[in-house]
């Protein structure tokens, strides 16, 4: 493992990918399925080697690492199971009317893939959306050959999931450059490779300022290319009177949970809680701060983090209106000590500094005075990831103008739940609205991610024997297909 | 009419607009294809008034628009019937399972739209891609208020069919607001529009250097937005050894119709047609040249587009290398004279200008002495809306790497046909890499097109009451839904 890649051999893995492409493009979807099924049985077979190291690495615990493992696995094989069924890539085919004036021609959609791939990590999953993340699963899935640059707070465990992968690329007779991987702590490699000609799209998961200058770069290109950048989030959490008087203490303990779960190191970290200004306020209160008292501070993924983290919180505390309600001591050095603040709407509303992401345990209540307050602030906040109502049955009906606002700032709206845990599945939609992301129209997560790396192409008037396999007549991979204005799975 | 909207105009559209957006986005998908019915009524009541006032703007012969205004009247229809139907923006449902550890949510995902779009119409389809073409009617499909910035070109036209598309919004009962339209010759209207905050995205249809400007202040906003700029392309055509012996006659004639259909005033025209340089080669130039000389000067747009097109043609005419084959005498100014050019590969590699699009009735033959040359042309184009393959059944197997190299370039491939003539379809893609399109992965026409100006949205655990109808359980809309794995109509 190289501590620093050099330009040129990044510029050697380029082309080593480069290569690889019109191969890795040529396998049809069951074969790059297979393909990705191979990586995941290898990432899956990876013991406690991997997961100590990372566990070094990250301050990470084992449980939690084990966790994230599956997952990962479980991102490999259902995003190759939706890629393999025709679901993830849908195709299209309007079939010939030769009679009609014009004739109609034989028309039939699929993909292709954008070409190479760069992959820039996070930190904080340095399995789930790191090297052998959701990003190079997509990519892959697509048909795209990736390089990762590898994040430079967990480099060993980058390069035991890279040899996972390049394991499973040999099995299935795959050439090696279907994958490579940089390392560099400075940012001259992602620069070169952000900036290559023959790079095609970047995924890219972290921080505002990591990814729009990312975007900007890519944008400026003499071609310019697509850059996924998922770039967190405050994740608001409504909470309503109604419910704050039915379930105040049960909501405290679990805001509090979902607050500081993994140091409250996730993108989909509930950072602002809109609170009621009313007499069951100081009970909850109560609540949450007996709540977070019992939260031993943990230690962050790394030192950087952690000064973030205090840095970030002690510049919201010191705003104008800002009351700290509760905290932990601070432990050791590179602790996450999780603390809560309260301020009011008005002061909420007129100061831009306390709707910036504070990446930790730490939290924010804002208190509303009436319905107007609380609409007031949902305008103001930018794209979420994510945002949750916590309200009962009965006022619903009440707050539809507040739910109409969410859903057009947020990726992802929760009735009465909180929103760390992003589910695996066709339906789910991991990005928002700038600056939750730079293209709102895709996921990070779930099959649909892999929309991301592939364009359609037409094909028109081809016979049925120079056709790609997803296109042909027969349906030899048994894919669902529309045909016509109708779903079906059968032959033409 | 005003000539030129003022700024202080153009900016109440913008609020006009951004009030309408909350009641558009909230019809449910068959109340916005209702909509679109009406619209498309209205566009195919309007008579000879239409016609003759666009005919009079653009030289465009009166049985052209007529069939130019039944497309357009098809576009809003069958984007209506693919948005009423489910197919266009399709939805995505993973039902809850309590009992797995964590619980798994229920998560359903639909779409919401971006926001106010602006669109840039083209001159060349005054209906089709223009005030009321496929840009406007797949962001009213997605929810989104539209203004348009008329093309300078047929501002008359523009007016006709903006009153047209406001009855149809009048008679839906929707708010003015929904649609507006701006006048103005300079680029002052445009970047006012596309860089207010309250526009969410941008579709163009005209020249690289056009959209490319979009794009990069779109790009530059504090919030940046996407546009659809679909930028034209030169189309190549490749026609093989085989076929050229077998078709040879024929097929000049039928490429000479496509050159010069429209006077080659489409953004599929083929400008340049690799053929074999062989025994059968003067002979088939011998074709060309007679069909080429059948074909009458006929006016073309307007004096920039003819300025632009002699210019241009001029600049290729004086490469080294180029010599004229065949051409039509100039007739009345603006008028679109064909003419037909031959220039060997390897001139063609090494001089960029060449591969440069020439709008209107221009065809550079390139000439290849074998296969190897043949690949390097291939390999040397940009990205393209399409290219077409003349070829023998027999001869096709040997050129499987010219197939393989043209699926990376273009949006669309063609098996023995003209790109001319774009069709209407789901199977359709109408956009190709950079530089014929600013995203690949979105096609300008077809029932897809919608899905440019929507984003996913996903609710997790929310009541059945509480959910747009598209994603309820008793599925009212009827629509196509995926579940868990399948497509399907069945409710839940």
């Amino acid at each position: 493992m190289e501590i620093n890649t050099t330009i040129q051999s990044i510029e050697k893995l380029v082309q080593e990918a480069q290569s690889a492409f019109p191969v890795l493009k040529n396998k049809n979807i069951k074969e790059r399925a297979a393909l990705m099924h191979l990586i995941a049985d290898e990432i899956e077979a990876l013991g406690e080697e991997l997961t100590k190291t990372t566990s070094e690495e990250t301050n990470l615990p084992l449980a939690r690492l084990q966790g994230e493992q599956a997952r990962t696995v479980f991102q490999w094989r259902s995003y190759a199971d939706g890629l393999a069924a025709g679901t993830a890539l849908p195709v299209r085919i309007d079939t010939a009317a030769p009679d009609r004036n014009p004739p109609k021609p034989d028309l039939r959609k699929s993909y292709v893939p954008l070409g190479i791939v760069v992959v820039f990590g996070a930190s904080n999953f340095p399995y789930a959306y790191s090297t052998a993340g959701g990003d190079t699963a997509s990519a892959i899935a697509a048909g795209c050959p990736v390089i990762v640059k590898a994040h430079p707070a967990h480099p060993r465990t980058s390069a035991i999931m890279g040899q996972a992968i390049a394991r499973g690329i040999r099995k299935a007779g795959l050439p090696s450059g279907v994958f490579g991987q940089v390392f560099s702590d400075g940012f001259e490699a992602g620069n070169f490779l952000v900036s290559h000609p023959l790079v095609k799209a970047v995924g890219f998961t972290g921080s505002l300022t990591g990814g729009k200058a990312l975007f900007d770069l890519a944008a400026r290109r003499q071609e310019p290319i697509p850059v996924f950048a998922e770039m967190g989030s405050v994740n608001p959490v409504f909470l309503l009177p109604g419910k704050l008087k039915s379930s105040g203490e049960e909501l405290a303990g679990q805001y509090i949970a979902s607050l500081t779960l993994g140091v409250g190191q996730f993108c989909t970290n509930p950072g602002v809680l809109m609170v009621p200004e009313n007499e069951y306020l100081p009970d909850f209160i109560g609540a949450l701060r007996e709540a977070l008292q019992k939260i031993a501070p943990v230690p962050m993924l790394h030192q950087g983090i952690a000064n973030n983290y205090q840095k970030n919180k002690q510049r919201i505390i010191g705003q104008v209106g800002v009351e700290l309600i509760a905290s932990v001591a601070p432990g050791e050095k590179i602790q996450g000590n999780p603390a809560l603040v309260k301020v009011k709407a008005q002061n909420f509303l007129s100061n831009d500094v306390l709707a910036e992401e504070v990446f930790g345990p730490f939290g924010i209540l804002v208190t509303y005075s009436d319905q107007q307050e609380l609409l007031a602030v949902a305008r103001k906040f930018n794209g979420q990831l994510t945002a949750s109502l916590l309200v009962n049955d009965e006022e619903l009906g009440q707050y539809g103008e507040l739910v109409d606002i969410l859903t057009t700032k947020c990726g992802r709206i929760l009735h009465n739940g909180f929103p760390t845990g992003v589910e695996v599945a066709y339906a789910m939609q991991h990005g928002g609205p700038f600056p939750a992301s730079t293209d709102s129209r895709f996921s990070a997560v779930g099959p649909d991610a892999i929309q991301r790396f592939a364009r359609p192409i037409s094909y028109q008037n081809w016979s049925d024997e120079w056709l790609p396999d997803e296109l042909k007549n027969s349906n030899p991979l048994d894919i669902w297909r529309t045909i016509n204005t109708e779903y079906t799975k059968e032959p033409i």
